[in-house]
């Protein structure tokens, strides 16, 4: 049996992939009494009389929302609510499996920008934070932004930065494999939508300076006449000679190449115009910018994939379980701008410089170290900016 | 240890009452692939393709949200979102036990009816059903047609219609006791509110005349001056003779007295003006308008309460549970008009002729049939509708 018929298979026999559990019995009349009415009117109160209870008496602070409007949904596009829903709920597995948060998937019938923040920020006062899914750029960026001025509960839009710090940490040990400096390396990242714009924001927060953006309209530069708030972001802190030109072109003389856009668009002569031991990420999927295999024959030093077939998966998975439940148990109110980068080189030290290796680069997901310490990271400099009084 | 201190207890221990739980494990590589990236692809695009394929392939169908605003929690009013959150946890903990119908907690931070409705309607597409809870009278009216107006599933307002249909059932069979044709009976309602209001309405499809409004106001009668649209919807249905004065004079010669109102606003007196073998439905809780000792010595027939320590406990869960379960089996798209007096009826005849007594009026609440009952009758309704190509 193939993947898609198992797993037509799966959802069909259980009709999707979560149930709600009762986490006491419901057996008798006292239960009943001490569950709803009349016993429950007491934790109410207390929550009533001291709003921040409400973290102890329910399930708040150990839930999360996975919010979508499925106009952006794993390769497939603007597909809607409804089709989007087997992903968010397995999205909310993976949160369960990985870090024992209890997600809940909401699937939104509006794709417009204000109608989805005020949307999720009516809903937000029973959730410890909202994870955004799959919702296309740049609505993306103006949706999570908008939505974190409004709400005191942690929004992080997973394809934006739970992709650019699995890459951080991936390209961290690649880095170090090859010996280069980051702050002298030339990247190219191909895609500048979610996931590319956030990768290019991560990596000049690390200290990279060169890096350029192409998407289908070429490269980002100065002179570009563009109304998109992404776009214009992008012009300020990539492509700092204002180079002009193809995709070819810009990859002669790069160290990386970062792909998150589609399959094959780059090849083995572009590979072989970059700099020596060059670091190819193609991480489109299923279908990669370039093969792993070709890559590899072209001179990369270093290949990493989004798949899980081949080494140095460059999976999300590897960082939002960890990084909400930082989140959640420290009781944050935003992800502290400083935690992405410090989660992308705590997962990168998880591999120690002597398994390092050209097909490791990063832990693998069922690494049951990578949840524990990305927890511990992320509640501690929450804690640290709250102690300190800092603005997180 | 008290039910309250019993209740803090619980709450505190479990971090409130529900959990996620996966309905299949993910162990290795091949689970991920199949329940999440590539293989979620499948059941997405088969949605996608087929819309009404989402009842197969998600929870949709077997998950209903709870929503509330906190405006009108329990007996402690205007509370807000979060510390209304444990009864609306305990409301789907309820859901769960009794009909394992998957429900999640929504708590909005608004109280505007525009902004609920839009809010609500913007999150359905996950879910098979909505049921509103503890909000406030009028909105809770408005709201729930506006929602259902927008909606394609079920809406109800379980604080006006499941308190309804218990009643009704409740009523059904004291009636058989004191052998009063329901046609020619005088009802007077104590409290006109989302309960009271949706007590009369159903009372009057049930076929009854002689209905009375009292709230705080007074009687509600023809002269009234009032924008609230529910006091004019019951200025129509009630008071045929337009009768006015106090309380104590509306129970003259009155048959039935259904208080869902406040503590003691009932006393002996006013039973013994009333009509032979009153009947005394005295809901507030946790202190009902009478005691059922006080009434029952006033000469009360049959006396009912919303306690669990007295016999006769009207309690909206007798039907919440099974109603939902055939809503969602049968793929309803909204509560069909009928449901309401037949779901009473139904319950009214769960208990026998042979176990009628005036302590046993209503079935108790562990009785396994009511669910099964209840759910196979909504079902039934529901695709005779359908097939008959009716509007529901």
């Amino acid at each position: 049996m193939t993947i898609k018929e198992k797993s037509l298979l799966l959802h069909k026999k259980h009709q999707g992939k979560l149930e709600i559990r009762l986490k006491t019995p419901i057996e008798n009349k006292e239960d009943l009494a001490v569950l709803y009415s009349p016993g429950v009117a007491a934790p109410c109160m207390e929550i009533y009389n001291k709003p921040e209870m409400v973290s102890e008496y329910t399930g708040k602070q150990r839930t999360i929302a996975v919010v979508s409007d499925g106009s952006a949904v794993l390769g497939l596009g603007n597909i809607g609510p409804e089709a989007s829903l087997p992903v968010m709920e397995g999205k909310c597995a993976l949160f369960k499996r990985f870090a024992d948060i209890d997600a809940i998937p909401i699937v939104l019938n509006t794709q417009d920008v204000d109608e989805i923040v005020e949307t999720i920020a009516h809903i937000a006062p029973g959730f410890g934070g909202i994870n955004l899914e799959d919702i296309s750029a740049p609505r993306c960026v103006q949706i999570e932004q908008k939505l974190q001025e409004k709400c005191d509960i942690p929004i992080f839009h997973d394809d934006q930065h739970g992709t650019a710090i699995v890459v951080l940490a991936g390209l961290i040990n690649a880095l170090k494999i090859v010996k280069k400096p980051a702050a002298e390396i030339k990247v190219v990242v191909c895609g500048a939508g979610a996931a590319g714009s956030a990768i290019i924001r991560l990596l000049v927060d690390y200290g990279i300076k060169k890096i350029y953006a192409f998407n289908v309209d070429g490269i980002i530069h100065q002179g570009l006449q563009s109304d998109d708030p992404v776009t214009q972001m992008l012009m300020k802190i990539t492509n700092p000679d204002n180079t002009l030109g193809t995709l070819a072109d810009l990859m002669k003389e790069a160290d990386v190449f970062i792909g998150v856009s589609a399959a094959n668009v780059i090849n083995e002569a572009m590979i072989q115009t970059m700099n020596t031991n060059p670091i190819i990420f193609a991480l489109a999927n299923p279908n990669p910018e370039i093969s792993c295999e070709r890559a590899k024959a072209a001179g990369a030093a270093v290949v990493a994939t989004g798949r899980s077939d081949y080494p140095n998966q460059i999976n999300n998975v590897l960082v939002f379980p960890g990084l909400f439940k930082g989140l959640l148990a420290a009781k944050a109110q935003r992800v502290p701008t400083t935690v992405k980068v410090k989660v992308a080189e705590t997962l990168a030290s998880l591999v120690t410089n002597e398994q390092l290796h050209v097909d490791y680069i990063i832990p693998k997901v069922f690494d049951e170290r990578i949840v524990k310490t990305i927890t511990k990271v992320v509640c501690d400099i929450v804690k640290n900016i709250r102690q300190n009084n800092l603005k997180t």
